[in-house]
């Protein structure tokens, strides 16, 4: 880490996206999704499972007025009552009882986070109304010592912050804080960023390193990066302390997961768990974060936890924690990324499978952990700018990320699949998980509202910047205003076509550098600057530094070659198989364009020369279609299941590819990104 | 079906079987298999997990000991006490408490059965004593009416019969009566017979089409082909008619299943289940069998349902319900069959999956279900001979049967895959029914005995006969006896080369027909008789008929070729690849032999020509080994995941393929037998 190239996102207050792909995601979000999700948090939504979300905030907020009225008032005794789902039919829940999981009250957090990156780009009195009323309700629902978490409030208090493991307070917290400071930056209002304090406070007198706290930790990691940015935007160092505790003290010994484990079962007359620390690798607590080599356990855990971790090491400049974060992610892309820029091959613990495991129709690839890995990847950027990073990050956003959601922005895929049969979805139980159509809201809804905010902040991930230079990362058409005061534009064709000018406005000349990436994908980039201005290349980015004049413009040319890529034989699944990308997409063949049983189809590799890029329109969007020979062997009417082996019967054909985030968006159908050869 | 083709198994006592391969497997089961197996029900087997089987019988002896003595014995209530095991090292189970799986009892049965083909052929004085001493415990066991299932005489009788659909009461009656039988053939002993009978009797006044019985069939089949058997033995019609009441009456509206579920859940107070008829499928019972067109839920089930069936096809002459034995079979064939000879490709229900759903590595493939397959195939071809049974007949027992035993009879597999990836199985929940290594004794020990009691009867699959015709299925050597008192000698140096002579024994000359079948798997068979003896084909045998002389022979030429096998396209695991067999086996690629990552390899479709056959030591026993030339994908030391396609650099290899059921005798390694062309 060299602190003169740290960095950090643009306020999102100081650009405005222009780019015709993400503005057009971001107008979806705002139109169908915020809206949607609303009524969902509300439980208006037909057809879906209620949330309860909003009802649970009501709850406590009840409960918590009646303590403020009665003096002897007596909160309730823990008791369990399970975290049930009211099934739709069976009338009103009742009133005062918390419905739905442990960790309900997060979506409210990401919903609004969502709306605060909408507000900012796009005001809007009426959802900013919304979001004002909503957020009294909250903080009416926060218990007077700060704490805010309704199971708890409207379960027994008694038994708060005593299974950080499995319940997720601190991960509430965690989503509370970023949704207060987006919310602060985007309207200024810091009522929910005053709740947010309070509860960080009282749980930074509740642990931490100091005589009398527990050396307790998240179970559900975010709270470690939700401290640092709540740090930033207070400057309260003990938020970056409380993160950094989290982050140091994770997987210790003794392991505070089995203390609390222990205490549990002691409390509840239950005989003592025997000392099984690697089962807490689904924690990413099986051991120290300094001493982690492979990425293991639930994968958006992981991918929110190495994200606090970069962030701690670059603001702490912790050198030996930055290691750390290097090593995993150099596992994660060496052994355990699929070309969509998903992660989590397992739906076993929604984890990371073992390393080179990457299995195309059992994928969990939850669109979560794939967000998760933008943010790592982001956070891996601010500490130092290597292209690599980069790439991934782009991977993710482009294709992962956003098959999460359909074009319409109404329905939403938890599980990204890198090969679906329909047929063998309904009729398989190994892939319950693996759905070929988008749902329209989980009753664990953690994806859609994820993506919304990633949407919605997607310029944070395009441009970073310190005092001297800025980072175009992902080529985001968009206006923005460094810090410096340096008016730029960036212009995109992107990720269409491979061409882009940043163009700077100032009044007076000055001294700056403007740093743009250079794709992993492409083959023969070229950086065209002004005159005067000094161009190097490192680390996979092309720096111009010197003084700029208004009207000055670096032209970028990405020439987007069809590529065919191919996986390390390690990976068994797509051994003679190759994928096919282009620009920063990765592509995929789709029934409706191709017709079923795509296992029959290759791809003829000699005859990429003649390959050829077009569109076509899918849910009223246009989207770039590939064309490449390739060859679909040809089915039997009633051959018998064996018979002496013979080259298969095939016949030339025109494969059709389209991005893969656009899959599923025309019924159900079969899909597959790996083609054989 | 045609009644002058209908034939029966030899009888064991007129049989000598002198095949090297399958004598030498035999053996094993008697020298190995049936006293660890006797060891084991009686829970003296350290390492392996305890049975109860034997501990069952003697508590619920005693308990029926005291009800004789005791004139005012009140029988126990039924009370709901599990289906505990005890931990090993938790000291002694208590002595009147039932343990183990509700079908424990059945296991003891198979063990009979295969003692008593052992004792047909090789005469043991001790372990008949043995037998009889178990035999006479058993039956003290039987409670007073009849009936015989350990678990509920000693959990409380006035449950019996209540839950026909999981708990296996008739199923131990087809066990017990499948052991009786064999033992009453081989030791002339009736013990056991009388007990079996007893308790059909006593299952025939509960179920049947009268007024005044319960319309209740077996949750897990079997009772239906044994009390087939049973009426043979006996001549008693009605156990062929309560055999045929089970086929006719399953999947029958009102459905009987649903019918119990609910009288349960009315006396247990639930609310009472809704119809979900198609979940009857698990159990072949969602609609009446001669409606079922395709073969579906637990396989194992399944088969010897369908066995049942082509039994009572057979003896009642019904014309429709053989066409929905035919129907089933086909679909089989040519849809859900391993080429290993396997079926069941889910581990969810122990299952049929869906249509050509045949995965390699998760397959399920129970080796109970290849030989239930083996059943089924054996009475197909009592009812008609067609070559296709026998072939199919064949590839089950000589592969997938024999690899649930390891060649020195200590191990055992219940899943049977097709390809293994130790790392995986380790590593993957999603693959923690395959074993990469066998296991000395399961929980649920339905395969080992099973296993046992094929090998034991082997005979029985090879040859059938009639007042006309003997019929050889399979070219296994033997002495035997026809019922009109022909004497013949089957030499054979099958499996492993492709020639075998029959050979007749005959004071004076008479009039006979020897049926041979005609190997599907051979490209150029040759039948040579004796002049004299008019020779034709038809439908997979060659019929040799006329007046035979003593030293009579028909000479048979099955040339063995290395043969490449493709699947049917629809199979999409096996898309590219090919497997390689020769003569009645399938073969593999083990780690042992060609190193691990045996993905990376890939045999040369066109250098078939060069494949050479040869033999290797596995577990102290002569194999076959076939070397083919391939080549081998080379492993970059550390290369990224994903990069530009390029073709693979390969090496020539040699290839060496062993049978299948010889695999996973040399410790744990990567086997599979799809290999890619």
């Amino acid at each position: 880490m060299d602190k003169k190239n740290f960095s950090r996102p643009i306020d999102i207050k100081n650009i405005k996206v222009t780019d015709s792909f993400w503005h057009s995601f971001q107008e979806t979000v705002r139109r169908e999704v915020i809206p949607y999700q609303w009524e969902a948090l509300n439980d208006r939504v037909e057809g879906a499972a209620p949330s309860f979300c909003m009802h649970n905030f009501r709850a406590a907020a009840r409960l918590m007025a009646e303590k403020k009225s009665q003096p002897d008032f007596q909160e309730p005794a823990y008791a369990y009552r399970g975290f049930e789902t009211l099934p739709q039919d069976s009338g009103h829940p009742e009133p005062d009882k918390f419905y739905g999981f442990v960790f309900q009250d997060s979506d409210f957090y990401k919903w609004v986070e969502a709306a605060a990156y909408s507000l900012s780009s796009h005001p809007d009195k009426e959802l900013e109304a919304t979001v004002d009323e909503a957020i009294d309700l909250v903080c009416a629902a926060q218990h007077d010592t700060g704490y805010l978490d309704t199971y708890y409030i409207l379960n027994g208090m008694d038994c708060a912050f005593t299974n950080l493991k499995d319940h997720h307070e601190l991960y509430c917290l965690g989503h509370l804080v970023e949704a207060a400071v987006a919310y602060y930056q985007a309207t200024g209002k810091d009522k929910l960023l005053g709740a947010a304090c309070r509860y960080a406070d009282y749980v930074d007198s509740r642990f931490g390193p100091e005589p009398g706290k527990r050396k307790g930790y998240p179970g559900h990691e975010i709270a470690e990066m939700a401290l640092v940015r709540l740090y930033q935007a207070t400057g309260e160092e003990k938020y970056l302390k409380l993160g950094k505790f989290f982050v140091d003290e994770r997987g210790a010994s003794p392991n505070y997961f089995l203390v609390e484990d222990r205490e549990r079962a002691a409390r509840e007359g239950r005989p003592a768990p025997g000392e099984d620390i690697a089962s807490y690798s689904y924690y990413q607590a099986d051991r120290p974060v300094r001493e982690q080599e492979e990425a293991v356990g639930h994968a958006v855990r992981a991918g929110y936890l190495y994200s606090g971790m970069a962030d701690v090491a670059r603001l702490t400049q912790d050198e030996e924690l930055f290691t750390a974060c290097r090593r995993l992610w150099d596992e994660i892309v060496r052994e355990k990324l699929y070309i969509t820029g998903g992660v989590g091959g397992t739906v076993h613990g929604e984890a990371f499978s073992y390393p080179f495991d990457l299995p195309n129709d059992t994928a969990y690839s939850e669109t979560c952990a794939a967000i998760a890995l933008a943010f790592f990847a982001r956070r891996m950027l601010e500490a130092e700018p290597k292209g690599e990073y980069g790439d991934v990050m782009e991977l993710a956003m482009y294709n992962t990320v956003l098959s999460g959601m359909a074009l319409d922005g109404r329905s939403f895929f938890y599980v990204n699949p890198l090969e679906v049969n329909p047929a063998a979805c309904h009729a398989d139980a190994r892939l319950r998980h693996v759905k070929p159509v988008r749902q329209p809201w989980f009753g664990c809804a953690c994806c859609p509202p994820n993506i919304a905010r990633i949407v919605g902040s997607a310029a944070s991930y395009a441009f970073t910047e310190n005092e001297s230079t800025l980072f175009t990362h992902l080529y985001m058409g968009a206006e923005l205003t460094a810090r410096n005061g340096l008016g730029l534009t960036l212009e995109s064709r992107l990720p269409w076509e491979g061409w882009a000018r940043m163009t700077v406005h100032t009044a007076r000349p000055g001294g700056y550098t403007l740093a743009f990436r250079v794709p992993g994908w492409c083959r023969a980039p070229r950086f065209i600057g002004p005159e005067g201005i000094g161009q190097i290349q490192k680390d996979g980015y092309v720096y111009f530094t010197g003084e700029w004049k208004d009207g000055d413009t670096v032209t970028i040319e990405l020439p987007m070659d069809i590529r065919l890529m191919g996986a390390n034989p390690r990976v068994r699944e797509d051994i003679g198989q190759a994928a096919v990308t282009c620009g920063p997409f990765c592509y995929c063949l789709e029934q409706a364009d191709n017709g079923p049983d795509l296992h029959l189809c290759r791809v003829d590799a000699n005859a990429l020369g003649s390959a050829r890029a077009g569109e076509t329109i899918i849910s009223g969007q246009s989207v770039s279609m590939l064309e490449l020979p390739g060859f679909r062997q040809e089915l039997a009417p009633a051959g018998p299941l064996y018979g002496e082996y013979a080259p298969a019967k095939e016949s030339p054909v025109t494969l059709r590819f389209i991005p893969y985030y656009a899959w599923a968006n025309r019924g159900e159908g079969e899909m597959r990104v790996w083609v054989r050869v």
